[in-house]
């Protein structure tokens, strides 16, 4: 077992491991010694190396960073399906919806100047249509507790799926119905081919006009590849969109020079939506191995067609 | 039927109230054709005059504002309890409690310095403990909310209150336990000699110690007369509180000389958690003064024995 991850990651392996011991990178090239792979964006055609190598995991929800790999070896990959995980990403999820939907920026500012105007339109949660793109464990999830708290809950998945109190379109040609009717956008994608640069003109330029904050609002949760930060730019200059929250960039992180920090249309947060916490996944990752190890099927396999 | 009220209020009961005719304040003192009042802080004594009136209906959620009428008759006080209104709140209280919870103030600070710092020991929900105090209609659906988010959830009201999977507290006696394991303290309370000045040192100093953000939240969506402005000042000061959100003051709007505009630990919006709109109000009013013409009981009556 082996894997490039920070010092928390090593030590909870370590110590939850019990008999199974644990390596840390940089391993050589052809450890025959290392059975599984704990890896984040490793160094590529070392995965592919290890001639015992059984199931690769991968330490957050996403697995785009390990096909970075070129080489990456036909084995197994497992991503994190954790509660914790899908938790925080709910939470991030809600906060910004709501967020943007109570006008906390109109009152942040208005704070500033020291005055006091209430708006007397505020819409309710039920007047107001979150979609969220991606349906997984982590869109699913949020849909469910934005139900709760009234909204109207759109989602577009890339096949289609059925959930209780939620609007369900699938593929490219549920893609224009769904955006028609959203207000606010939740990207929860995976990063493929196919939704690289999803993000852009052609999709913001299909949005929903007007609506009860004057246009659409974004949330990208998902990866800084599935956007075009010039694109968000400009759509928030031609009130394609009215606001947005990013918690991923192009960069990572997002350099200095860029444009984007002291856009006060947009809220940026350091990739923090969700973060892999060691304690929360590891358990979970090592009760897999045994499974696996007891001939057992790994569960929330990546599809190797698909790429997530 | 009268009341002192808005164009809205006074347009959509005049539409909605069919052959039930309305009349609009200043009426004459005395005046015999009025049977229900509709009212949020009347001419003192004019309820008083009116020898046929039947009821009075508050146009929020507090009667706090009628009780200001020393000759306030006796007659039955009917509260609003309505879907719309209790939503509006709970979207306030979650909003706010996600925004302290997921440091919302950090992450807007980083940003105006392009600063990109992730907070690795970022909690989740389920390591706080939100303490709602007042367990009526709009506390318990806040707690249902917070709860589907994942957050621990104490509540604290006068006579004591089972909810499910919240930890409930009650009377005076209560009062300590409860403060000694919030994280967030949300004040839903009615505002009565009980509860006027409850926000103050002497509660704040029995607030729990550190916790997940250094030092307990207080969040004020009940009434201004229930807080000592300065002493929140103070408290935040002495790292009794590490930030407040504040809908309700001591005199509103708040002067522009308070200072707590400028106060970069207290978040305000202009008592705009929950706005009365009479077009979610009106119909429930007026089947009520149908029902009670019919002989029915009132639903949602105050209790003239503890004025809420």
């Amino acid at each position: 077992m082996k894997g490039e991850m920070g010092d928390s990651w090593h030590a909870f392996l370590n110590s939850a491991s019990k008999d199974r011991p644990v390596v840390r990178a940089p391993v050589e090239h052809g450890d025959p010694s290392i059975d599984y792979a704990v890896a984040w964006a490793p160094e590529p055609g070392l995965l592919a190396s290890l001639p015992n190598l059984k199931a690769i995991f991968s330490v957050g929800a996403g697995v785009d960073h390990l096909f970075r790999d070129p080489d990456l070896p036909n084995v197994p990959i497992v991503r994190v399906v954790a509660e914790d995980l899908t938790n925080r990403m709910s939470e991030y999820v809600v906060w910004r919806v709501l967020d943007h939907h109570r006008q906390g920026d109109r009152y942040r500012r208005q704070q500033t100047q020291r005055l006091w105007g209430e708006d007397l339109d505020q819409p309710v949660a039920a007047d107001v249509t979150v979609g969220i793109l991606g349906l997984g464990a982590l869109g699913q999830d949020a849909a469910r507790k934005l139900r709760a708290l009234g909204f109207q809950v759109a989602g577009w998945s890339r096949s289609p799926k059925t959930m209780e109190g939620v609007q369900s379109f699938a593929g490219e040609n549920g893609l224009d119905d769904f955006l028609k009717i959203s207000d606010m956008i939740v990207c929860l994608l995976p990063l493929t081919d196919e939704t690289r640069h999803i993000l852009s003109l052609p999709l913001f330029e299909k949005l929903k006009k007007g609506g009860p904050f004057g246009a659409p609002v974004l949330i990208n949760a998902g990866r800084g590849g599935q956007q075009v930060e010039e694109d968000i730019v400009t759509a928030l200059d031609r009130r394609l969109l009215s606001a947005a929250s990013l918690d991923v960039f192009n960069g990572e992180p997002l350099s200095p020079d860029s444009p984007l920090w002291l856009d006060e249309r947009i809220f940026i947060t350091p990739h923090a939506a969700a973060t892999s916490v060691a304690s929360a996944i590891v358990p979970g990752m090592l009760e897999q191995m045994d499974r696996h190890d007891a001939g057992e099927p790994l569960k929330n396999l990546v599809d190797r067609s698909r790429n997530y």
